[in-house]
């Protein structure tokens, strides 16, 4: 006889069975269905699926930068600084991580924070990137930038007099945010980007939503994700202006998610840091936690799991709770920070390894240009879609028209239009799409997430396909 | 003009304000204070700190296994797979696993549980170790264990029949435990190793336990560490299904912290899968989580954190929980999965790295019992010491006692007796060990850890300069 659970889905942990991660819906389910159902030679319209889900660079075929990955071997097997092969930078870099871990060996934990000379590395490139002094007391390293931004929302998990806290987040998000404000059990305040004036999130929006959400919570933290992720949009300068004069005139604590900072292609990045210092004070003293991460970017080392966090003028009771919460996991990935400091501090003109390393950034930084030129090119083409153009984030975000009677469809069958669009799309091209409800939307707008891949021609005929596709469903819900 | 902060000491959430990791306590302070005084040539009645406070082998100077880190670095630059100088077996390994990476490449997110075979690999390593099968479905990777006990003791954050949710857990404990139990709120509900009958759990002081907790919270769950930490002890065979028994007869969830299980140098390992199994139905039917890592054992790679989880029996919303809570997080570094591969598939008899491999385990091995056997001699030697043997891990946890007169002057300090004992051990000799007050202990008890260096000379002139330290301290306080 089975003896009683004694944690069941009627006592375990409530807020963590109602996380949803809508990236991993029904779709993303489908999608792994027919790729087993390829590989048992089941005869599709489609000879793979396109897996325009991920935004993983290495999973979509982007190849690793050499220094970064010369550099890990050589501290993980310490033997190989002696073999022939390595550049001369790569294994002084080595040497330089190595001499700062206990014992020269990257099995040692690093202290919680992350290695001092990387820390003091990350420091260095936010005090150039920003033109203002970075401390690297205030930089911490975590198995990647998910599980640095989980802390600090733990921090705000507290009520202010009286009143549950909450969190405004600009809608579309990523599920990373609304998935761990349910975990942490905050309150997710929306409110919407607009996406009439190119993604912008207004002043008024702002203040409807924090006025609505005030009646009965109090609203402690701002976040920010910018470049969009999955708008690709990267806010103005202006805007981002009216977010921290928002943000200052509600005490908000701001949290900027900057992880696709090195993606852009088409403008230059101004981080929040940098525009709170240039707006000066009172603005300039304000709060901020900004996330970076190895797994965007040009590196885009998504498996090796290291992000970093800057804690800006965080009160001494904020770190403390901080460093309390962090202390408790030890350190990240040492080898993950070998990485980190690569990306932070590149080979320089003059090492040996400087003329690979930018040919091949130069070379990723060309291919995203092209796909996402492609992309607006072909979405710009399709009867009923809409296309802010992406600014670098590895997707486009098109918005779609769903035909009254395809609405229906999908409600008829338990699925929300977009996931009806995208489960069809899925089904007869093999593009693999993630629906715009995954992320919020306005109601009655429709969207889907298309990541790139790092080949031309899969990529070509994907689209292709989202044409033909969008046709032929535009003709069967006329 | 400063703008208040938006989160400060007294809205920031208490709980993790709360949090305190004993071992990283005022004592550990002062070792890493007088390793800078030492740094900037300050003269001291010692050459350098033993930091003694340390569970992290490769800091403490024990060699990586070069298997493991051949198998890391082929897999960080495949390149090295056409290079000369690395044993076929390990690039076999590397292989493999790059297969089951997304495009080849360990910069690509694995699945949130974990790479496929590796999985496979640790469910075959668990069947073996127990002889029952175990289910690669019910592993999960983590970055390291702690980031897994963490989200397991997370599923029981839920009031019962309107009481708050405890956990009960035997004193010594490893501080992870209790700051992970504030951090997450839950109540820590304490019960009694007895360390006159060798670290046992006696049946009486769980129910004692059990019955004063459940006056006014729901004890869900009992975390059980075996091998010990602190005590260094393993619990007898019939200790464990007694252990057994009481969860069952109160329906509570066990977590079995049994990350130094490889360490063991005195008994066979009995994981308590094993011992349920065998005691039959219905304990062969109770849930179960339990844990390990690489930081432990002879891999000791605490630096490229990876712990896994085997959740046994979970009933399916705690699995739906646990999934959603990990699913946010995505993956574990895939360079230290392949650690972990490493760890439970070692090189196999024929294998080109079988010969090796085995005479670098032997030697660890031997260490640690040396290591071991100089602690009891030396503590069984000192008037007013008395000290279980350990049973392998990386620690000797001796009982002093600290004259009356002593334990009035540390709280004229506001120290703890222990603290007292262990900060003036540390000023005069140089020696950092961890107060037993870091770990619980009972009222009028006093013990230390001593982590073991893998070098025996200063080992041995640690040990010779606590007992000279502790006449001198038993005269200071006559």
């Amino acid at each position: 006889m089975e003896p009683e659970r004694s944690l069941t889905a009627d006592d375990v942990n409530q807020r963590q069975l109602r996380v949803r991660y809508a990236v991993r819906g029904p779709v993303l389910q489908r999608a792994l269905q027919l790729e087993r159902e390829l590989a048992q030679g089941v005869k599709k319209p489609f000879a793979s699926v396109v897996r325009g889900n991920l935004a993983d660079c290495h999973a979509l075929g982007q190849p690793p930068l050499t220094f970064l990955r010369q550099v890990v071997a050589l501290a993980a097997l310490p033997a190989l600084l002696a073999a022939p092969g390595f550049p001369e930078d790569a294994r002084r870099r080595a040497r330089r991580i190595l001499d700062s871990c206990a014992e020269r060996s990257v099995g040692a934990y690093s202290p919680a924070a992350g290695l001092a000379p990387v820390r003091a590395d990350v420091a260095a490139f936010l005090s150039e990137r920003d033109g203002v002094p970075a401390d690297a007391d205030d930089v911490y390293f975590g198995s990647g930038a998910s599980d640095l931004i989980k802390t600090v929302l733990a921090m705000f998990v507290q009520n202010v007099n009286g009143k549950p806290p909450a969190v405004m987040i600009p809608i579309p998000q990523y599920p990373l945010f609304s998935g761990t404000l349910t975990e942490l059990g905050l309150r997710q305040v929306d409110c919407f980007l607009d996406e009439e004036r190119d993604w912008e999130l207004s002043r008024e929006e702002m203040e409807r939503s924090l006025r609505e959400a005030s009646v009965d919570c109090h609203v402690r933290a701002l976040i920010i994700i910018n470049p969009g992720n999955p708008t690709g949009h990267v806010l103005t300068r202006e805007n981002m202006e009216e977010i921290v004069r928002f943000a200052y005139d509600h005490r908000l604590f701001l949290l900027a998610d900057e992880v696709y900072q090195e993606n852009i292609i088409s403008k230059p990045f101004h981080s929040f840091k940098k525009v709170m210092h240039e707006m000066g004070a009172p603005y300039s003293q304000m709060e901020l936690a900004s996330f970076l991460t190895v797994s965007k970017g040009l590196a885009a080392e998504c498996g090796l799991r290291v992000g970093l966090v800057e804690l800006v003028r965080a009160s001494a009771g904020a770190v403390t709770a901080f460093r309390n919460a962090r202390g408790l996991m030890q350190c990240s990935s040492v080898l993950g920070q070998c990485a980190l400091d690569c990306v932070v501090r590149p080979p320089a003109p003059g090492d040996e390894s400087y003329e690979r390393h930018v040919a091949e950034r130069r070379h990723i930084l060309r291919v995203m240009e092209e796909r996402a030129a492609a992309a607006h090119r072909a979405f710009s083409d399709i009867p009923g879609y809409s296309c802010i153009p992406t600014d670098g984030p590895m997707f486009a975000y098109p918005r779609i028209e769903i035909p009254e009677s395809a609405q229906r469809a999908a409600r008829e069958q338990g699925l929300l239009p977009d996931e009806l669009y995208c489960l069809q799309l899925l089904e007869e091209t093999g593009v693999c799409a993630t629906p715009g409800s995954g992320f919020g939307q306005r109601a009655g707008t429709f969207h889907f997430r298309l990541t790139f891949p790092f080949a031309r021609e899969p990529f070509d005929a994907a689209l292709a396909a989202v044409r033909r596709f969008h046709l032929n469903f535009l003709q069967r819900y006329a």
